[in-house]
């Protein structure tokens, strides 16, 4: 069984990539993991790096708070690195600013950063500062996985328990918030997941952090592991209470939070079922409940249990839909809801 | 005795550090390695890593052909860790795009990227994509040192040889062809100096390469070091023959081409006068040529030799310049003219 329709996000970074060589040290393969995971050369240590770039999500209007922006600059990459549950060592910050920026502004963006490095464990390095007329912030993570065992997007079997770090819903919500008057506010300040994250990799078959929402994660674990989810919780068993009201006051399923490309930051895992109790038990003592959602399955595809149906997301469309609307968000936001009008 | 006036790009990257911790595993010093070096625990090895976006170059026109934004996206990362001399490891990219830009466009991109990592040694390890109204490029490098051996931009002494890896000048007088109606035409596409930064470590007492030109990289070598310099060798020993007409047709000093912020990414460096010897000896065997071009000398100034006359170049203003016409390149220009009056 072939999963169909071609992601164009994949679809594109396979493009870019097509010529490029690929290091003998990399562990992992393109889209297989959150982080790049490196065999370091005359060490037994394993190195996980990412990047990434708060680009976009400036120029529409979603992140406007300078203090906001310098938070997730570190957190979107720090997410990478719990993903594989690698021990952070530092990273390199990467600012554009604007000519004109207030020193008020620059201090607000800095502290934000400061704050995350100090939630998450990562020590600014180094960095590169540009100016330009549009404004950018992102970061290169590294971090250090000290043991042979490795955790990427593939690994899981069929029957593995299916966790979520924690709530999922709100990069929806707080999306939805800053784009379409809704009249209420979502604070939005992604926590640190490194200490669950290293948790995790001791027991986890895979993982990946719902940068791109839920669904999109799912997709991707199901196109990676070439296998199914079933997702049986409840919907307010993991989606938090407020992006559920959020949903009720478009009137559309809460399910819609689990589908925008703006996501939380969660892990989403499996676990297979004799390591479950031990893990269980670890994530205890560190005062943390993970959200057991449902089971891998063998047919590839995902359900998810509504309050009265199964919905059967139409992943690709759902994950295609920010290009197909051209990154006009007010559209993309219409289609979305077109899709959970049921 | 101090050196004096403020240097803003300094100050400025020192506002930003200014609350934020530093890792106990960094083993340089803020503002003084051209790459972080980072003692890797649970391992004897070090890592280099460093960070570098192409902006302001693309958005001022310097830059327009693709394979040229590719290529330099790499080796202005790979020129870091050269001064360092660390062996490649790989590097992460950032690539911001214009939604409208062509397949043609894209793949000439990452043929240059391609090219230029072959010419490195560098493999691609990952990288994340943005959409903008403002192209970006840029990456992550990181390198390895294997030994304790480690080269900053701190170390030289008094007495020390000081060598450029190869001809200088190449960067300003390009600049100039694309910024300023010269009617000629001046090639760049800096090479790789990874092998040469390999060997330059084994002997350098500091190093730091000439990605903004080489009175800034003597400037800064100089606030570090606490030293001087005398540049004694004649500007035709060590300025490329193109930018030394190119100096004639716009009627100036050969030495303004040593003083654009748009360097050529050559290394400067000093060596012992007792590892001299051994040092050419190495040089030579992979037919390397780098240039003597002057002194290390107490009293904490620059000097360089031009035709009849010692110039003593004030390389604060020559530094500030770009920040003090605010971005205006024209005018940047017009007051670099007049600097180099005479």
């Amino acid at each position: 069984m072939q999963v169909k329709n071609i992601i164009s996000e994949n679809n594109f970074v396979e493009t870019l990539c097509r010529n490029l060589k690929r290091s003998t040290l990399q562990v992992n393969k393109l889209n297989e993991s959150d982080a790049e995971i490196i065999s370091l050369p005359g060490t037994s240590v394993m190195m996980a790096v990412t990047t990434d770039v708060i680009s976009e999500e400036i120029e529409k209007g979603l992140y406007t708070d300078p203090y906001q922006i310098g938070w997730m600059a570190v957190m979107v990459n720090a997410s990478d690195i719990s993903a594989v549950g690698a021990e952070p060592l530092g990273l390199l910050l990467n600012e554009t600013f604007k000519e004109n920026d207030t020193p008020e502004f620059i201090s607000e963006i800095q502290r934000g950063i400061n704050d995350a490095c100090g939630a998450t464990g990562f020590f600014v390095l180094g960095g590169d500062t540009n100016f330009s007329s549009v404004r950018q912030f992102g970061a290169t993570a590294i971090g250090l996985i000290n043991d042979d065992k490795v955790v990427t997007r593939k690994g899981c079997r069929e029957g593995d328990l299916v966790y979520i770090s924690g709530y999922a819903g709100r990069g929806s919500a707080y999306a939805l918030t800053k784009i379409y008057e809704t009249g209420k506010n979502i604070k939005y300040m992604p926590e640190s997941r490194i200490q669950h994250g290293k948790i995790m990799r001791k027991y986890a078959s895979c993982c990946m952090d719902t940068s791109d929402g839920v669904i999109t994660t799912l997709d991707q674990l199901m196109r990676v592991n070439k296998k199914g989810f079933i997702i049986d919780a409840k919907p307010d068993e993991y989606i938090d209470t407020e992006s559920i009201e959020m949903a009720k006051l478009v009137q559309k399923s809460p399910l819609i939070m689990l589908a925008g490309q703006h996501g939380e930051f969660e892990l989403v895992f499996t676990v297979n079922e004799k390591d479950n109790d031990a893990f269980l038990k670890e994530a205890k003592i560190i005062g943390w409940n993970p959200i057991r959602i449902g089971k891998v399955c063998r047919e590839i595809k995902i359900n998810i249990a509504a309050d009265e149906i199964i919905y059967y997301p139409d992943s690709a469309r759902i994950r295609n839909l920010l290009s197909e609307t051209k990154g006009n968000t007010e559209e993309y936001i219409q289609e979305l809801f077109k899709i959970f009008s049921f």
